[in-house]
């Protein structure tokens, strides 16, 4: 079963606990948004989205820091995936 | 009796609570929005809308996850029907 | 005495209960808005909105739904009719 | 005294009670706006208003229904005049 | 020392009251808004104003209705002035 | 040390009091917003601001009056200076 | 590991205490933000943003004042960094 977002969404997952101590990347939670590393699965094809055209520039397998509480989690075969806008992801992590 | 959905409005109906279980999708409620999955019965013409060109994604038998509380609920014919935007409407699952 | 909208705006009258039960559609309350069933009676013309160039999608005489509280009800020649604008129209019924 | 009004607003002045019992038009409080009828005194030029190409489409002499909340009453020489925007006029009666 | 008003800006200068007794001009209070009737005693430029084109359309000397809670009063070298944007100019009163 | 405001930013100083009383302007406090006279120190570039085209009309060395509550306080090597976007300038002084 | 910002955010790292007594900069708080003294750490590449086209004015490297509640906090390798949007940075300080 495939979730393929639209318009400029993108679905995420969450980076395990473990792999996040590992790396060393620590979230602290901010005044108004919790940020998560996350790693990207499905990015919506962008183009036209509410009357803008919007260019996506995140890709699958790319692990990103996004803002909680914008997303919409839904669990899908086991697996608890977040959709989320593009304008929501603030960052790449290399 | 047939429901056309005008602009970028789309229309949609819930899949059963048998069919969700068998497919292995869950949904979790999030913080803000109640995303649900339904299948997609009509869909506005898109074009212009409130001024601006809006291009629809969607086709009509296509498994989609929604925000719930972005619809309303018209029962037609016996048949619940929920009518949505297509930016209400997060990814089409395959 | 004709009542004539401008710009969107469309004048609208609610399908009495009778009717509604006749041909099979029941609405049901959605959270945030009540939707309602009714007739288009008169429609503005469109064009230069607010700024926005807006093409007009109903028609004289079709059975239309519609968000109830967007609405602003007049009476006329005993009539009771309702302005709403385009965008509050949400498909139209055949 | 003439009041001419700027940009997109409009001049207005509310029908006496006694001429709309005889037009048989009797008008209803909604949920939101108390809607009027009231005859056109003047009209801005429309054209350029905050950056918007605004195009004029009641006259003065026309019969109109407006939404009442939006309005600024005004006393000129005895005479009680309200200046809307044309956005707030809902639709010509005649 | 002179008020030179930026951008769609202009300075005007409330009317004593014993010249709006004179004239006729009685303002009451609206549910919203209390308009006020002023002379323009400087124009801003418009032009570039937040990116938006702006026409300046009051002059200087002009009387003018006004929504007086969206200005900001000044004293300078004894007299009142009031700095509002034009779009809270309402009318011209001639 | 040098402040250097970015796009539409603007850098100010207030006028101190005694200059201000010497002047003979006196700031009187609105209901929404304290106006204050203030020398400009430094002006961003303007240009691309936010994705509008915004063009710069204030220059250093300019006394403005300005909406005090929009600003941003910093001090910088013992002076006071505030930075404002050139939109919360409602005049110049001459 | 390194943070690349999307779009029109960048990542900046606060200013030690020693370091921002030793050059003399002060920050008071302002009504509604606390500004703050900032290192550039990385810049989004701008361009297309939620469908405006944005251009991007600051470097790594360069010392910037922003209003701190805007952004997001995050600790990446030890180093606590913040990612904000270009439109909370101020100034650059040199």
């Amino acid at each position: 079963m495939t979730v393929k977002p639209l318009g400029d969404r993108v679905v995420i997952k969450n980076c395990e606990a473990e792999e996040t101590t590992k790396s060393g990347l620590i979230l602290t939670s901010a005044a108004k948004e919790k940020p998560q590393m996350a790693i990207v699965i499905a990015v919506g094809p962008g183009g036209n989205v509410d009357g803008k055209e919007i260019t996506m520039n995140v890709k699958a397998g790319e692990k990103v820091i996004y803002s909680k509480y914008a997303g919409t989690e839904v669990k899908v075969d086991g697996e608890e995936l977040i959709i989320v806008r593009q304008s929501d992801i603030l960052a790449v992590v290399e």
